[in-house]
């Protein structure tokens, strides 16, 4: 079996439990999580052969990091270890009319330092069949885009399929640098998530919107996009808050020729982060199996509702869990 | 005041915290429940004489078990001990779109491989004005089936009114052995929960059907049973799952002459295991305290719908609270 | 800045956690809580100067009570030590159809026996410019009820705005007592919360009427209030409970010439206690900040509204939290 | 089995988790203890048929401190249900050099504010043949001091073995009163505990004191005491303190003939609370069952070795678990 | 590198916390362990190539097994799934002079009833260079029996050095059969670890033996072995108990010349199981490391020292840790 | 009452539980710390008044390490708000023979970001008589240095006490550099704990060296100082490892005219960080107080053996706790 290969950073979360706001907090609950590590555990829990590349320091921090991902059965013998510290990310679960609070301290992170000499591409893409980064790692620092490039080169050179998840971060960059970055990196990718306003195709709306309408703008953004970039798929999530714990969710797509939107769930939330990343995974997943795009939009969306339900970061449902939601959903106990 | 006594086996329930997944749980909440010892539990705390009798081993955990029952005032005297082990369930509580997962372990257990000669019924029966078994006990073993049907025997011969909880469980056996078994039982039935289905009565309906239709075909069911079998009274709950964390929950009973269907309960799901035994409690109570069937079935209804509210296999509400809700349900905070 | 001044027992809150029932607990959340006191936090959370006055016992858990306190920098300079105990209240959290319930356990506690000599009133006051209390306070005992009358006719003398909220309780005394306590203090008030129904100015109203005829009878309430009683402002929130978890929340007021509704929300609840205290102390912030009756109205209900989501008795949310609610609400995660 | 009664408060303890002090703990563990009913438990756990008697509030907490003695098979049959409130004490479990701290709130609690009339002694005698109660109960109110009069008269009319620990408690009253009250109820003990300090037959030592000056006082005030009062045995344990974590602990006792001190134990300490009282259930579990006194000692002090290691009030040991100390203590993991 | 194959059971150990009795519990703290697998986790954080054979449920416990050695680098790509259970542990910690409880619950477990068929140890042994199996494996069942006897046969045709640690378990088998299978399985081995006593070549001597004493048997023991197994060194260690807190822990061994005895260690106990695992792992590393048996025997005492204080069952010591204690046990805090 | 003043960084401190190593970690206990912070709660707990300089981020959890401060009545008054992060340091409890470990995380820090111009040194020292800082700080940054050295100069110049904890860490910068700085800052210093090494005044010995001989060499040291330097006091305190569970601890100090070695304890340990600052904050208070000397170093000596019992970084001991301690330390239960 060929192997997947994800790039980014994998940090401390730390999480309020119960609800609490941080001033209440005495203890956190703590697990491993980034957008691309997330996406490689999904993947290996779906039973493919995955990869992760970050760079970790060399503290037991940094151990336990590497071994949450070795725990599932991700590989990661291309992590380098140095740098001063392992990124961290502060969360605070909102409920209700109350939104959830992310403090990101990723300062000077083992990866925000990392240089392009930390990292052996050839070696790490050898038996690769895909790889897949986001738009979060450009951003993280100078060094880090020109790992990202350089991933991406390697990557195209070897004939791997590459998939961004474009992600943008008002924390870490502003748009218009963002807008520069990423659509340089656009001619190596394959497959495109959640390009489309960060590209500047889609405007934003104004509340109230309705589905249609908005859907009509991914498509026409789609078709643009396709105009510009060479991908073979775009795709984007929807999601409606209706509060912190409920979402309506559902996703589009457009594979050069059709446009497609799912079925939209109505989901309640436990654990609200790691959710995109699950659709991406999702999507991967049956893209490498040889699903058609319909169908892979179809399992991504139903496994990022499932993954609404999980704490921590990670995506812990296997692929029948997937084909029970997607074939009707029945919630009777599992004896 | 006459008692009532309970059989079946009563197990460590283990169960992940907080929603998390098998593969994520460092620590299991413990408590012990099954389904006959869930109905004793519920008895004892609308007031009733209650006895539970099972076998359990000659361990710490076996005495647990007993404490367990002891602490809520069900009588614990006859419950021989030895054999090898407890029965264990491990549960993985859903959320949503994701249904709970139960992992029994019961293989082996002390009641399992109980012999009819671990029981005295003339002794147990003493004193005793109703008996209530459960459809699972005769599917552990074969030496679990002889003990149940000695048990009704005695029970009969003894005048002592008898409900069943057909409770047919896949994992344990197949319906065509249920089905004879069970059948075979029934001559000592007087109460039966939950028959109609595993008896052969019901068609099983697609998703969608109304409410209306279902209740056509249970009202035919318990018609029909009621040809075939001597019972008084026939029982059944209806559940209509809308999420793991949310229902439609009612019933429906007829008494050989008049069928009726009580009130459909919205409810909000913290606990969904032991809920049927809530219901069966909930209307043992009322018919041995002298209510009608129907005021029996609208308060075990009412009660199971507490439940689904309160951690753990038990039902810990008391006469008062399910009258409070019967009463219209204020949920004002009762200072 | 002057400082605001609230008056009123600060108790040990023991909850017991995961929704357990009290027979369940195998241990309990602590935090101190109680009307006044939480008046004061919340003020301090929106940067008001706040001071608070009470009395406890000369003990770890008197002096754990006024740190908790300190914590949210409410001034507890006038909080005398002394008699035999601090006040305890248990709780359950009830959850959908299933109500919480409250065991108040301040029999004999050290505000409770304090007399009128343990306060100083014309050095509590100095620099101050609003005094707030409850009607909770009054019913503790005769004492306190001197203490009280006491305090508010010095803030009147002193030129200090006083509210109170009204705050009936059945199981501390009787409505008719209470009404004779209430009205005689009333003279000395000037913003009035939820004084129409303790003060005899509104009936309850059977279950399905229509917040339209509610509301005329809050308005009626109101107008009626203003020809006995002096107050600036007469304001009362409205409540319509769906269940243990869910509620539909609103509030109304009337400043002599207007009548006024808020908008309704829908709120979904992880701790009810507490809730109403956050809307008094959004009301005050916003007469001291200047505002008008209105704004005032719509921040204390939009902060009461976020307060329904927050675990303990104090509301810890920002001014900022609260407008960003006021204007929509986004729950997206705030990073 | 004729049946032993204990009569006395059961409180809710809530503990501090972790050696927190009371100003850092967010939760309390809780149990339910008191000297008697202590006492109760650890008997029944050695296979004694034991009744529980006090007063309890007619609330949840009541009932589960109930429901905390059935658990343990205690029967609870005749605790009279009603006042206001159940006591409670608050621990902070030292360590090392750090003195344990306990915070008492047992005021106006339902034994407290009990009356004769709660209790019918006869009834609850009725099967029995020892009576246990300590020097605690008659200094928490006149009505207890009079309960517990009638209740020894009684006792010793139906001709039941009364024990008694007289276990003076500063907090509660002064040592002139005690020593009046506790010296006129002495009349009626066959088997007297921890009297002779108390009852003014024992000088307090200096430290540094050696063990054997020590035993020859207690030889002494025995010797004295047996010229007083009637009992048949007087015992006491001697505890020398190291640390809050570490004691010297033994048990010296006279039958009225014989002087007699045990082995020394060094114990390490989980929970100090209730060790008094389980070496009480040790030497009264020896002699209802026929051992001789100098066998009772040694049991007594064995049990109450091993409480020291066990959280919680109560002693959870069995007698095989008291032999194998008894017999060396091998402390290889029993598997 | 070449890798060190461990085959025997991973049980699921179920420990109550606090040292809580069993019927104190009310939640376990999970974690997964068995003699073998510790030893495997051990020399994998030595950074050895390490793989771990048993055989596991096809469920989510088999899986969580399966991920909690993935997590700490051991290979777990030759364990097949299938068979009914898990096997447990229930652990009760044990403090002063209270013993620790175990009861294993390992009643027909996935590798109690796996057969020949489930192992092909010429793939498994495939680049291996040291394999390493317990006593505890052909006491399990007749099949197990029989897989170990074939593991050993075919390690040996391929030039394996194999070391068991004979760890006999009377809970198990009785000591005339362990010490016939046992024996016969010696002519397999290279490294014998603790088969003096079940062996027969070493008497247990009573309470009080001088160490030194002891340590002639042990010699004497190895010498007599070595006639007539043909074992390259022969282990054992020696533990003192002097509390369940509180043991001296030393070792010796014999390389067919010379004997040697450790250094004694008083060590403080925070979790005693797997200790013996952690021996064993420090003495393997340091030989298949070139180390001398006297390195190898310092390095696995300081490491099963080290354990002691680690909660769970594997010893996550890194080398530096163990040489760190080597060198003197410097405690300063690591900053 | 005069207030003392002390700067310096206070950290999230986030500590794994239960002897857990980070490996092990699912949540961490949060509380807040860093030496001079510690060592003003501990004068707060004294009642002096005291003032914390720092600075902070603007989040939620700058607010949280404040409030912490203001818990313990800590005036947080000076303290500006800015910088990208707040100081991390993450702690595995070491036991026996397993040494803590401290994971430093305050790289970029707000604090060693902070300019000269976050701190009007002149107001902060506004009614202040006391100062004091420690040797960590101006290792932080350069900016930190000279923010210390302009903290100190303006101090004098103010007739303010100045005490410093030299405090070197080998973590943050090298010997020389440090002996360099801190020589030039001990110009401003009156009151001077654990210079001696540092500035090169003694000798590390071996191990086994007495501890008279150790004594002879801190005599000697301060005698040398005291001709360098113009400090009133010289104070150090000596730790002997036994282990990471157990240490034997006490102090000298030295007055320009007599030296002092207190009395030493054999401390067991709970939590060994902020030990040392008790100590200085013990000194500190009977300084201030007016004792003597030799009556701060005993009570400086047994307030830190206290904290050596207190989970935390702070201690949270009264005077009256350390004076028990000095007057015999009764371990009897405080009741």
């Amino acid at each position: 079996m060929k192997k997947i290969v994800t790039l980014g950073e994998i940090m401390l979360r730390l999480a309020t439990p119960n609800f609490e706001k941080f001033n209440q907090a005495t203890n956190y609950n703590a697990v491993f999580g980034g957008g691309e590590a997330n996406v490689a555990v999904s993947l290996a829990n779906y039973n493919n052969r995955v990869q992760h590349v970050t760079k970790l320091p060399d503290n037991e921090l940094g151990q336990a990091a590497i071994d949450s991902l070795n725990k599932y059965r991700v590989h990661t013998n291309y992590i380098p270890r140095g740098g001063k510290r392992i990124g961290i990310y502060f969360l605070e679960q909102g409920y209700s009319y109350r939104p959830s609070k992310i403090i990101y301290d990723r300062e000077s992170s083992s990866l925000a330092t990392a240089t392009i000499d930390d990292f052996d591409f050839y070696s790490i893409f050898d038996r690769a069949e895909w790889f897949h980064i986001s738009g979060i790692t450009p951003a993280l620092s100078k060094s880090c885009e020109e790992i990202t490039l350089k991933a991406l080169q390697v990557a195209k050179e070897m004939g791997i399929t590459v998939s961004m998840d474009v992600n943008f971060r008002a924390s870490l960059w502003d748009i218009e640098t963002a807008r520069k970055v990423i659509s340089n990196l656009m001619q190596y990718v394959d497959v495109c998530f959640d390009g489309d306003w960060p590209l500047g195709f889609r405007e934003t709306t104004p509340d109230g919107t309705s589905l249609e309408d908005e859907l009509k703008l991914y498509e026409k953004a789609f078709k643009n996009m396709s105009k510009v970039y060479g991908c073979k798929y775009y795709f984007s999530s929807l999601r409606k808050l209706i509060s912190s714990s409920s979402n309506f969710y559902s996703a589009c797509g457009y594979n050069g020729n059709e446009f497609y939107h799912t079925k939209v769930y109505d989901v309640d939330i436990i654990d609200r982060v790691g959710t995109g990343d699950s659709f991406v995974a999702g999507v991967i997943n049956c893209l490498v199996k040889g699903k058609n795009f319909k169908e892979a939009l179809d399992f991504g969306v139903a496994a990022a509702v499932l993954k609404h339900t999980i704490p921590g970061d990670v995506n812990l449902v296997k692929e029948e869990d997937v084909y029970n939601l997607l074939q009707g959903g029945n919630t009777r106990i599992q004896r």
